[in-house]
């Protein structure tokens, strides 16, 4: 199949990117961090991806260019190059400035990992501890936060753990050590040996024997307790199989098309959306998110990760497997990334498609006749899960038939733990305890949606409307319950804040098309998600770092090259070089094409039921068509009935369900009024 | 099966009630308007409910008490009554003051549409419309929302439409007239007729000739799209039956015990909430509700219905029906009404219970062994659907594993519309045109969430969390990253705010019970709703009678007879007399018996895609365990695999599913790091 403009990179490419580069470096040991897929320039995809909703006939294809962040051994110099594909010409090289950092890469993770438990100074620490036997010792490489602006070298703070089994699944988490290394990954030196605080305060004590606790376990065959055995089963079945097609990375549902993209950094992309072959959207993805931690204490304040531009929900994201991490009719896309030597690895299963039922879509029972509509709300869900070391995300992109689409993020996986000192009762206030001798900092998990619109066309404005009293009149509003909206066009790249007073709505709408109906222009509104911003000082590393973190909305005009909100390279970033520096160019962004950004996040405030793994917390983004229909698009799905549905009713005392009608259900019926 | 203080109202009870009730006015014709339970006195069943959970021997049961609001038909007095069916006695009757008016009865509905379609002047005026043959005109009697102190009548006020056709579902709400007859209900004298402003002002015009337009309609036969054929079954199989058992109102799931009850203001109420046999809720329910609108213009501003006080989620009940409104292995359960003769109503399934599956409750992927630790979020959802003339509400409450609780909200059915000139493009800046000649004007739902708590116990006390940054300090937060909690405890009842900007978190604890982990008091969170409170002038009647619509979160201090939070009568109201009434008793509320209230809401400014049924509106609130349980409750819950769980793999191409494997699957993998 014809690679599309969109289409994540494929081994084969992997492979070619990196014997081109490699060519071009005669002589010269190269170490491969990046080799992923250059976004394309828009404005030569738009005309390809119009002629493809349109049906006419298709302009030459944009050039596959690749890019590829590496190192060259010999001077450890780190580099940036795009490759032309088609014609197999480096196009540019360029060495980036001492103290840019790109991403970690597994590899280096893999690396750093054993090179601190094989490091003599960590085997005396270790010693120090008189461990009891059977326990291991392990560790989890942090990406180091910065607090030094003159700090060029590539960093990672080790935090260290007791397994009190060697179970695969043992939860080193809840045994943390009062220690922590730091080593530079290029050198492979230690660093400095950091001591942690373990009490009520700043201080920190030389190695001490381990006092030891039981650690508290997740795996089920390490639980204590026995498992629940009154769950019955709970199959979704679709005989007829899914209401989806795919081909290639091209989906088509219920009236939606779309792209499914991946790479590295953002993992899931989707592209190129359209409902009933009109443009909604060119590109939507959740594109960074920051988790600073309110422990104020070191080395606790450069505990920041960027869990995009460090590391990467691409390169994160799990294989994922049927009938564990979803239920149904399940399609399943791999993704790729390189390995340090350049090579393909290939990422199974790490994308996966499937339909939920999200109970009713709409229904309306007439009281005089007792006959209703009815009609359920089918839903298309697009999902990955990554694993940033301790902690899980599940992002899902859920299509509706009413032209909603909803972005969900759930958190779970496992708290970042620091140790405390488990007699006397010791508690601090920026974090709660969760097991003996482990604590869970308060910390935020800030997340930024890119939403690149096309709402009936590429040129749109961002506006927002507030709910407000009508003036008390007399002639206008003589009874005092009269409220109108107001609006704010963004009409210059910039800010804005979410009200929850003024019921704030913001929407992306085109001016050029009019709602019949409504007489108002076409729009689309951003149902966000009002978010506690990023708590820490003006002063600090963490909030320069992070800028995009401090406000919920920001909008820009559309620039090639502008992704990711904190900029490109976060990693020991000392300040953020992204939304915060393409809004001051004080753009117009009123009728053309705009970006907008969407910050959001979760303050959270660890319970003791969040450990050993958290419950998910779960968050959601709607974008709803807002007079972009003339009616609810959704009329026209079937009606909800029990030949299709084929539900069981319940009789008390029996275990089996009763056997499946195979006649239509009566109308429903609302009791007879 | 002997009745539990809980249970609802049965039809023999009805019955009997009536008898007494009648019995004791010999000669007097009674309108019944309500016969239904009593809410028992709490500190007369909490000792019952504590042996029922510890299994010690049952105390005497409460007495069964049956309230009754009827009218008196020889002076049409308006009165209610308590009776002990265990007696057979009367315990009181009370004339309740001129003015005061109990909620509109189903009976009473469809007496004052048939009268406003019968009555002369209504005739006269359909007259002047010069309707086309085959149209029909209707009405829905609406409460008359106050705007006279001195008014003591009951009035009804009447909106006109026209079907279109003779369908059960023709949709009148899209063919709305401009005038508006007002009937006083118990003389059935036609009291004034309204004109509605049809324009952009206040002005009204008289009665002219109907200029036809066409009718948005949502009934599949009368669409004139075809349906969509591409929607394939998506079928809930639970071969080994539902997970849950109930005996009579009582069931029990996954170490949830709760009881199903039921009454025809609330609806649906959960009582006597239990996990492992440890307190949570004694009593759940959305009490009230109020839906004030926007539109300043005459007689609109009288547009606001309390749907739970003046009508009541109960009597509106929808009966529902298997494989439409619910999917899966479903039991049901009636409730049961008075006629206005005090004969009993059978609600048939107004209320079902089922499973289902909320995609993933926890993972974990340990990424240096790729075993990965996967649960899925089986849930419990007890729901009932309410149909208060053009709209429906959804109400479920929904039990998860890991000890939370969601209340989950879904509006949907038809707008509240009003005609407006089609000519000329005439828009208002308080409403949106959603067809030809059709506007719908902006308006709230507010509703009030009641929340009894018994965490551990019934003496709780209901603080507040705010996230804020610690002092900017050398020694104590030398980086700026610090932040902590600030606890406010509600020692007084009174009110609060909810903070987006502070994530204020509201929680109700159990000072005497101490978590031994986290070394604080046990305690259940509020995920609260923060919304945007009443819009409405402090002097407009909409304000002064919906008092519990102006802040988010009341705390009270538990008294019987305290249920509703605009007060017990809320038709034609002068003002509330509910929660503003009781907090300003400023009771002790620390450590005390406490009774939670959060007021949430939807400012709803329609879209045209809210017509002619609305997709629905989904809002949510959860109560959640913090520092409750040691641990996440849910590790028991056993691992999520493809023997269990049979899903199908996708294969592009191919219409029908693949055969279900009935291996298990393999461990779920990480992408390997």
């Amino acid at each position: 199949m014809a690679t599309h403009p969109f289409d994540p990179i494929r081994p084969d490419e992997v492979s070619l990117a990196a014997k081109i580069l490699q060519a071009s470096f005669p002589g010269v040991s190269l170490r491969f961090k990046v080799i992923d897929v250059q976004e394309p320039i828009k404005r030569d995809v738009v005309p390809y991806l119009e002629a493809e909703r349109l049906g006419t006939p298709l302009p030459a294809k944009p050039a596959r260019i690749i890019q590829s962040l590496f190192h060259r051994l010999d001077t450890n110099a780190f580099l940036k190059a795009l490759v032309n594909l088609d014609t197999k010409a480096v196009i540019t090289v360029k060495e980036l400035p001492k103290g840019v950092q790109g991403p970690a890469d597994v590899d280096e993770i893999i690396e750093i990992e054993q090179l601190c438990l094989k490091h003599p100074a960590v085997l005396a620490e270790i010693e120090k501890l008189k461990l009891p036997p059977g326990v291991t010792v392990l560790n989890d490489p942090w990406i180091y936060g910065t607090d030094d602006e003159n700090e060029t070298r590539r960093l990672f703070q080790c935090y260290m753990y007791i397994a009190e089994t060697n179970h695969a699944q043992a939860n080193h988490y809840s045994l943390p050590l009062p220690f922590s290394p730091v080593f530079d990954c290029l050198t492979h030196e230690l660093v400095r040996m950091d001591r942690l605080p373990t009490g009520t305060d700043h201080s920190t004590a030389q190695a001490s024997p381990w006092k030891p606790v039981k650690a508290v376990e997740y795996a089920h065959d390490l639980l204590k307790e026995p498992l629940r055995t009154d769950l019955k089963p709970y199959i979704v079945q679709q005989p007829e199989g899914a209401s989806f097609s795919v081909n290639g990375n091209k989906v088509h549902w219920q009236k939606w098309d779309f792209r499914i993209g991946f790479n590295s950094r953002e993992g899931l992309i989707l592209y190129g959306i359209t409902y009933d072959k009109r443009n909604v959207f060119y590109r939507l993805s959740v594109n960074e998110m920051t988790v600073p931690y309110g422990d104020p204490r070191a080395p606790y304040h450069r505990k920041q990760a960027f869990d995009a531009g460090d590391v990467g929900f691409g390169i994160t994201a799990n294989t994922l497997s049927l009938g564990c991490d979803c239920l149904g009719h399940i399609k399943y896309f791999n993704g790729c990334r390189t390995d340090s030597k350049g090579n393909p690895v290939t990422l199974e299963n790490v994308v996966c498609l499937h339909e939920q039922d999200a109970g009713l879509q709409h229904k309306h029972t007439n009281y005089r006749t007792n006959d209703a509509t009815v009609v359920r709300n089918r839903q298309l869900l697009v999902q990955i899960i990554c694993t940033v070391s301790n902690y899980e995300y599940i992002f899902a992109w859920i299509f509706d038939q009413a032209g909603g689409i909803e972005l969900e993020v759930r958190a779970t996986g496992i708290l970042s733990t620091m140790p405390i000192d488990n007699a006397d009762g010791a508690t601090v206030p920026w974090g709660t305890n969760v097991g003996p001798g482990v604590m869970a900092a308060f910390h935020q998990h800030i997340f930024s949606m890119r939403i690149d619109p096309s709402i009936d066309g590429y040129d749109n404005t961002v506006i927002y409307q507030d709910s407000v009293p009508m003036p008390d009149d007399p002639v206008t509003n003589p009874y005092g319950v009269g409220y109108v909206t107001e609006t704010t066009v963004l009409n210059k790249s910039g800010t804005a804040d979410t009200s929850v007073e003024k019921h704030r709505v913001f929407k992306i709408r085109n001016d050029n098309v009019i709602n019949p109906i409504s007489r108002k222009p076409v729009a689309y509104k951003l149902q966000s998600l009002p978010s506690q911003m990023m708590l820490m000082s003006p002063r600090s590393f963490n909030r320069k770092r992070a800028q995009f973190a401090t406000k919920p909305i920001w909008v820009t005009k559309y620039q090639d090259g502008e992704l990711y909100a904190a900029g490109e390279f976060t990693n020991q970033s000392k300040k953020s070089s992204g939304v915060e520096e393409w809004t001051r160019r004080n753009d117009n962004t009123e009728n053309t094409d705009v970006v907008l950004w969407h910050s959001f996040g979760l303050t959270h405030n660890p319970r003791p039921e969040d450990f050993p793994i958290m419950p998910v917390e779960r968050i959601s983004i709607m974008l709803k068509p807002d007079g972009f229909f003339e009616k609810n698009p959704a009329l026209d799905v079937p009606p909800s009935n029990q030949a299709f549905n084929r539900s069981q009713l319940h009789e008390d005392g029996k275990a089996k369900g009763a056997p499946v009608p195979s006649c239509p259900c009566p109308a429903t019926t609302t009791a007879k009024l």
